[in-house]
């Protein structure tokens, strides 16, 4: 398998084009903004939204400018998000580095979350396609209602995996799903195209979610940038524990463990819990899951001409659905 | 002078049009989001805002339909700024009715803004005018800043008259003369109008911003629906403050206050600090000034046609330039 930068490779001036853009849409006169920003925006990512911008955009009449319309947005609007649930998590750190929350105070995050917001806004109306914006603000809007979703099931063991599929899907799946789509239709590409494109990042945002909740119980701390077993700290009940606590000899240990946890507000060791996970089926469950996202992904792109980005987007897929950062 | 409500008399029948528009474009399944946005809403507010946009579009081609795309988004955006300054504010109440940060959490207020921003987003993307989105998106970046901005000059005595105006210009101002501007705009009234709307509102904006920090320091809790003082302690230093402080005798003992206010973070009487204000020159100068951005509001419609419009844009400005509410 590829590694991520293999693939980038082939985008890599277009992909430096769109951090540039990034770091110049969100300058400001206002020094603790900046600051705050620049924060945020050097704390990286895999900037996977952009990539998946570009390589849907090869469907179609790729033009790097048009293209930067939607990925810098798209990206944007996936910062300010983490920022308002860095608040939300009480998170210190991610991705190795101090949250804003914490490296500042929740009121500068929220804020911070509301300015780049904002700016992604500003870039959007370059764009001069009622469908592209249409397409946006509804899954905006869905994206805002899955925050909210998160708070209610925070610490509540008797979810169903359908509502934990049903929160990835507005939290992760539904952004990628659309950057795939939104790039192939600003570049004009026919519709049937860029509903396959849909389908192909809804099913990767879907693995990618799952395989993150998966490493924030099996990863290291300098594998994923924080320490193992965040979610749990914070209340945030993912599929493989679900999975986990099908198993009946498992749950009432996991409950037991659930419940010290939400007891001690998360401020407590979480290493019982974690074996307890990491030795039950909830793992390879999930990785089944994970990888059965992925398969529907890559046969989504069937249909789509035999190209260099198609081949690129499957790289990708793969990737993600065996990432261990 | 007229009430605001003879005023509102004539486009009674268009403001209850988009009042349920309002609550129409917040509608969602989510129980939480749909009672703390409805919570908001039914808080109610002068609707200032749309009334101008309505107001504003009878320049042009007024489409009740087509003023709805902006005035909604408008009142929606102005809804969620509030949620969240209510956060910054720790406010419990708000226009006489519990906070949705009071009455929920902190972290619920945050989601609810964003939410309901969202919204806004959706509705705004019906109108296929990009300079109309350009402003819209401007007005946000900036507003978002001023946010930012509030917080750095909390308790601030240092701050000149000129902080202060930039601060309410982004707050409040910059809002209401879109309102303005955009009503017009969408009802495809020449530019020179939209221009001269805009000057209108603007300075409209700065006097009701004003004449609302005279309020909290003058007014009742039943006229302004919070407890006097909310602003100082909240660290909030506003114009008549700013001007009490230009008197050598008086400077000493508010600073002293301030710095008691300050030290016991607000969770103190104010009585001795409002008195202090209300027996300076504060609030007169503040008055007068409000005052002259009337008249510069006033002044901005000169050139406009004599129509009913025009006369209520006027009767509006005297009303919000003098009101106790």
């Amino acid at each position: 398998m590829k590694n991520l930068m293999d693939i980038y490779a082939r985008k890599k001036k277009d992909i430096a084009a769109i951090e540039k853009e990034l770091a110049e849409s969100i300058y400001t006169d206002h020094a603790m903004l900046k600051e705050a920003s620049l924060h945020l925006l050097k704390a990286g990512g895999k900037r996977i939204r952009p990539v998946f911008v570009l390589l849907s955009g090869e469907f179609g009449n790729y033009q790097l400018q048009t293209m930067k319309h939607v990925a810098v947005p798209l990206e944007l609007i996936h910062m300010a998000t983490l920022v308002h649930d860095d608040v939300i998590d009480d998170a210190d750190t991610r991705r190795g580095q101090l949250t804003v929350r914490s490296k500042w105070d929740n009121r500068i995050a929220m804020y911070t979350g509301d300015y780049i917001f904002a700016k992604a806004l500003g870039v959007i109306t370059q764009i001069h396609k009622p469908a592209v914006h249409q397409i946006m603000s509804k899954a905006i809007v869905e994206m805002s209602i899955g925050e909210m979703e998160q708070i209610r099931f925070f610490f509540n063991h008797e979810q169903t995996i359908r509502d934990y599929l049903l929160r990835i899907r507005r939290k992760t799946a539904l952004l990628i799903a659309i950057s795939c789509q939104l790039g192939a239709m600003a570049a004009d590409a026919p519709d049937w195209v860029s509903n396959k494109l849909y389908a192909f990042g809804y099913n990767v945002g879907m693995a990618f979610q799952i395989r993150d909740d998966i490493l924030d119980l099996i990863g290291t701390e300098k594998q994923i940038g924080k320490p193992p077993g965040s979610d749990v700290k914070q209340g945030n009940i993912t599929i493989p524990v679900l999975f986990a606590l099908q198993d009946p000899e498992l749950k009432p240990l996991i409950l037991k463990e659930l419940e010290r946890i939400q007891l001690l507000d998360g401020q407590t060791d979480v290493s019982r819990f974690l074996d307890l996970i990491r030795n039950s089926e909830g793992i390879d469950k999930s990785e089944a899951l994970s990888q059965k996202y992925i398969d529907k992904a890559i046969a989504a792109l069937d249909p789509l001409p035999n190209t260099q980005a198609k081949q690129d987007l499957v790289e990708v897929a793969y990737f993600i659905g065996n990432r261990s950062y």
